[in-house]
Order: structure tokens, then sequence, then C-alpha cells
């Protein structure tokens, strides 16, 4: 085994003052280069969502929040011209990826903060103070879920949802990182999460860096090895949580949650309170983002199909509240029946 | 829509008579190329099982019977110096992929006929024999499923078990084509299959050659797509089925049957008799194959996990019987509980 790498750039950080500009880690080039995206423009940071050179739904809400400082920066209102412009911009990053709640949350902060007091000063406040808080939000996670993490067990997880998906040390990877932190010697399983391998690229090299053990698996693995005892926790992420506890997240984590129930292993949920939305009932009801065929259809610039052939893209899937043992959030960990738990966290996180 | 491809040269040929050769359509390299191997040796027989070259619990089963030939030829016994052997050869082609029980199947009837006739003659004819019950097989297996596929549904399929994994029209596409043969129209969701992709390759390539709609999807986003009222039938391959009905198939299998039990849509296995173990109660005790970790963290030569990254690579997973609608065979479809019809069609077969 190699040694760890160095450990990696932050993932997104705004440079200078109110004049400056925000900087990304380019998350599509790794783990084979580490190259820093220097946005200047609202455009920018709406194509560095689209294309997913940051995602992760706490990071895109950050990103977004800084976009939107880039973007009434441009058009330099003044009084209580900077709200129409705010509202502008908003809409068109809002439009961007249609799943995640987070970045509906941080626009929603950022356009009641201009309302409030209309000026680009207090908007850049209010992105920074996003950004502090997300940093807040999880390490909160991370301490209230790493009491899940028993020593010498196994821990599958999907998708990334650490520090590049986050802006701080992650949501489901958080709480990973806490029980490590104090000690706790536990394995990853990691699922590569096609089509756009964010466990083999992303989880893989954050939990390597961190010295954490892990073994990639491919997503059709994750099920049969929980079915043999191999697997003792399953801890996801989410991009949107409806009020009864149902959850959007990366596709493939619907079919982790039914083998755990079906194998009686624990399937948590690490997000932050920012993630629910109490306007929704269920998570029928969740948007879910269908991208380009091309992503499943070539690999790395080859084709893998072929020719004329076509494919399905949905981006999440949803899981229902009844196959969640739990959600580990910024103000604790909730139990089922879960409606009534999110509720009160609602309440308590205002 | 391109227009569909050319038809695909057979997947295992023996050319000539007992003094000809193997030639196999590489599937390592489709859809990019259709390369044929001229095999003259049981070593080359063992590299391409080995190598995925041929694949598919009944195609690996007739190309290791011709390499009993090859096998036993090369040496050239003389009388019941044959026995031996062909015994000697047998075990190196059972030890290739633990598995499918099927090559045990074709291997043990290529060296009981050599016990009863220890002739170089007998057993290329027990190996073409073999090669044409193959064949009967997939015939029978789909005329005995097709009612199975109802007209403008959408059915989903794993892996690939078409012409390209059998020596006839397939198991579980073999239901398909006959069905899409006896003018039924209906549309194909083909999960891409990681970490080899013969979803997306091969199961892709043969129905878009027979002019049957189809889309590629990667295999975590099934589950969520059954849930959404998408699909309206799972039909799947098997590569050995233990006498409860349990089975072992290419790893991603069992969560598409969970996510069929948890949304009541029917999970069908497509197999040939000869897949029945008896000797097996149930899953737990098939041996399942672990391959080297390169299959996942590399993709066509690119490397996609992080240097000094491990993978865990099982390449079937068990499905338990209660979660199978039943199971389409040569003899009929078996339907639950599956042990005594299992019993049954064991016993009509003979």
């Amino acid at each position: 085994m190699s040694s760890p790498p160095t450990p990696l750039p932050p993932t997104i950080r705004w440079v200078g003052e109110l004049d400056g500009h925000l900087e990304l880690l380019d998350q599509t080039r790794l783990p084979a280069a580490r190259e820093l995206l220097q946005l200047n423009t609202v455009d920018g940071v709406l194509d560095a969502i689209l294309r997913l050179s940051v995602r992760g739904a706490p990071a895109i809400g950050v990103a977004a929040a800084y976009g939107m400082v880039l973007g009434v920066r441009a058009l330099n209102p003044l009084g209580s011209a900077v709200v129409g412009v705010a509202r502008d911009v908003s809409a068109r990053l809002l439009a961007a990826r249609p799943t995640a709640v987070n970045l509906r949350w941080a626009i929603d902060r950022c356009v009641t903060a201009v309302v409030a007091e209309p000026s680009l000063l207090r908007l850049f406040r209010e992105a920074c103070s996003i950004h502090a808080d997300e940093e807040a939000m999880a390490r909160s996670i991370g301490e209230h879920g790493k009491a899940l993490i028993k020593p010498d067990t196994t821990v599958l997880t999907h998708c990334n949802t650490g520090r590049l998906a986050t802006a701080g040390d992650g949501t489901a990877l958080s709480v990973l990182f806490a029980a490590w932190r104090d000690g706790v010697r536990f394995r990853v399983l990691a699922n590569e999460t096609r089509p756009l391998l964010q466990g083999a690229r992303l989880t893989a090299l954050e939990l390597h860096t961190a010295g954490i053990p892990v073994d990639v698996v491919v997503d059709g693995a994750a099920a049969g090895l929980i079915a043999k005892g191999e697997v003792q926790l399953v801890i996801v992420g989410a991009d949107r949580i409806a009020r009864n506890g149902d959850f959007a997240n990366k596709v493939g984590t619907y079919p982790l949650a039914l083998a755990c129930a079906a194998n009686q292993v624990p399937f948590y949920v690490a997000a932050p309170v920012s993630t629910f939305d109490m306007q929704l009932p269920d998570g029928r009801s969740i948007p879910i983002e269908e991208r380009d065929a091309k992503e499943v259809t070539s690999f790395a610039g080859h084709p893998v199909t072929p020719p004329g052939v076509g494919a399905r893209n949905p981006a999440f899937d949803v899981t229902p509240t009844r196959l969640v043992t739990g959600i580990v959030t910024d103000v604790g960990i909730l139990r089922g029946p879960l409606a009534p738990a999110i509720k009160t966290a609602m309440a308590d996180s205002r």
C-alpha cells in the first residue's frame, strides 16, 4: 500500500474581500489532478454546478451563495435595486439542479438578507455566514453521529458526502472522521457510485488521505455483502428530505436501504436540518433530475454502448422513511417515527 | 437512431471435424470490435474462460466440453488411458470458474461418456451433443417464457443472458427474442452491469441488433425506476440454483429482486435445468468467485481510484428463493414454492 496522499486543498474558498473571487477544487478532475477553478462570474459558478465541478448538496448551497454575490456585484445595483437583481440571479441559480434543497435554502437566506438590507456587502456577509454555518453543521453532525461507529466493524457508504461535498467535514463522512479522530478503528466499503464514480474517485480519496482503510465495490455488490454479514452499518447523505422522512439521495441509495432492511443492518442518513423540505409531505413529490445519457453511454470519453443505444440517467432515487433507522442531523439523531422527530428538530433549529 | 448493426457471428463454433478447432467470438472486445479467437489447445480455452472472452454459464459449459476434446486430443491417449487423461483435463477446467454449475454439468457429461466408451471420437460427439442440447434448451426456455412478456410493457434485465452467453438464443434474453418474434412489442431497460459492463456492451448490442428498443441504466438506478412503476417485469439468468430455489447470478441481481418484492413487480429467473445443483440445500453454500480488484479500480486501462486504494470484487450474489416469482426452464415455468417444483422438473428432465 502506498503512503496516503497529501491533504486536499479546500473544496470551496472565497479569496479576498468583497472584490475577491470564488475558488473551487474541480471535482471532475479528481483523483488524477488537483485543479483549482478561479470564478469571477455567476455564469462560471452555474457552469461549475452543472458540470459537477462542485457537487454535494451542502457544497452546492455555499457555492450558489457566493454565486449570488458575483452575479449581483457584476451589475453593481444601488439601494433597493439590489433586491430585484438578487432575485433575478437567484432564479438562474435555483434552476441549476432541481433535487438538492440546500441550494434553495442558501439562496433564500441570501434573498431574505438583501430584502432586510439591500446592499452587496450585506449579501457578501450572508454568503460568508452560510459558509461558516455549513462548516459548523458538518462538525456537529460528526459529533452527534460518531457513537454509531463501533470498533472493528465495516461501514458502507454511497457517493461522496465528505469534505468534497460540503464546506466542512461532510455529512455521512463527517461521522466517520469524528469517530476516527476519537480513536475508533473500523473499515469502510465505498460504493463506486456510477455513473460519475464519486465513491471510487472522491470518497476513496478522502478516506485514504485521512488514513481510514477503504475498499471500493461496484454498486451492485453492496447488497450481497450486506446479506453475507460483511457490513455492520450503512450511512449515506441526502439531497432532500420530505417531512415524513422519505428522502432523495444519489441513485443507488434505495436498493442499499432495501438490503439493510432485509438483513437487519442499521441504515442511517446524515444531513443538516437545511436538507429538510417541510413543504413536501413525502418523497413522491421530490423532483428527480434526469441527466445526460452520455454519462452512462460513455466512460472517460470512450463509448461503452453500441452506436444507436440510449440510456436513462436519473441522478437520484427516493428511499421511503420506513427503511431509515435514523437521521443524524446537526441538532441530534432523529429516530422513527420520523415525521414528529423532524417537526421537533425544525422547531429546535430556528 | 442509427440503423441496427449487422448480425453477430456465432458465439461458439467448432470448425471442421475431430481434427478441427474451436472458434470463439471474443466478448471482451465487443461492441467496439468483432474478433474471432481460434483455439487449438485446452490452455487457450482456459485462458478464454478466465479472461471472460467466453462467458455466461451455458456458453462456458459448451466451451469447456470442446476444451476437453482439445486437451485429450493433444495427448492422444489410447484405449482406457483416455479416461485418466480426460479426468486430468476436467480437473483443470473445473477450477476455472467456481460459481457456474453448468461447467461441471458439461464436464461430467464428457467424463461419463468416455468412461462408457474410452475414445476421443466419443468425447467429441458428446461435446457436439452438449452444444446441440444447449441450443435446444435455449429455444425451449424462450418458448416456455414468452407469454410472460406483455405488449407495451418495459422489461428490465441484468448482465447478458443472450446469444453471447449461450450456444443458442440465451436464457432470459431467449424469452424476449421469442416474444418479439411473435409480434409482441415492448421496451427493455438493460442494467449496465459493473464492473465489466456486459449489459451496456453485450445485451444492448444483442437487443439493438434484433431491433428491440433498449435503454441502458446504471445498476444503482434500477430499484428507483422499479419503485416509480416504470418496470413491469424483471427477468435475469442464473449461474447456479440450489434445490430450494436460492440462486447465484451476476452481482447486482439480489438488490433487483429486493426492489421487485418491495414494489410487487414480478421477478423471474430463466435458466436451463442444467443450472440446478441438487447437492446444495440452499444458496448459502454456493461458492462465490471473487475476481481481480483491478476490474473495479480501473476502467479501460485508466485508474479510477486513488493509488493505494483496493477493492472487493465478488462476481456473483445470491438471491433467496422467497424473492423469486418463478423460474423459466427448458421444461416449463416453475412457480413457488420452488423446492418441490424443482424436484419434479429434475425428475422430468432425466
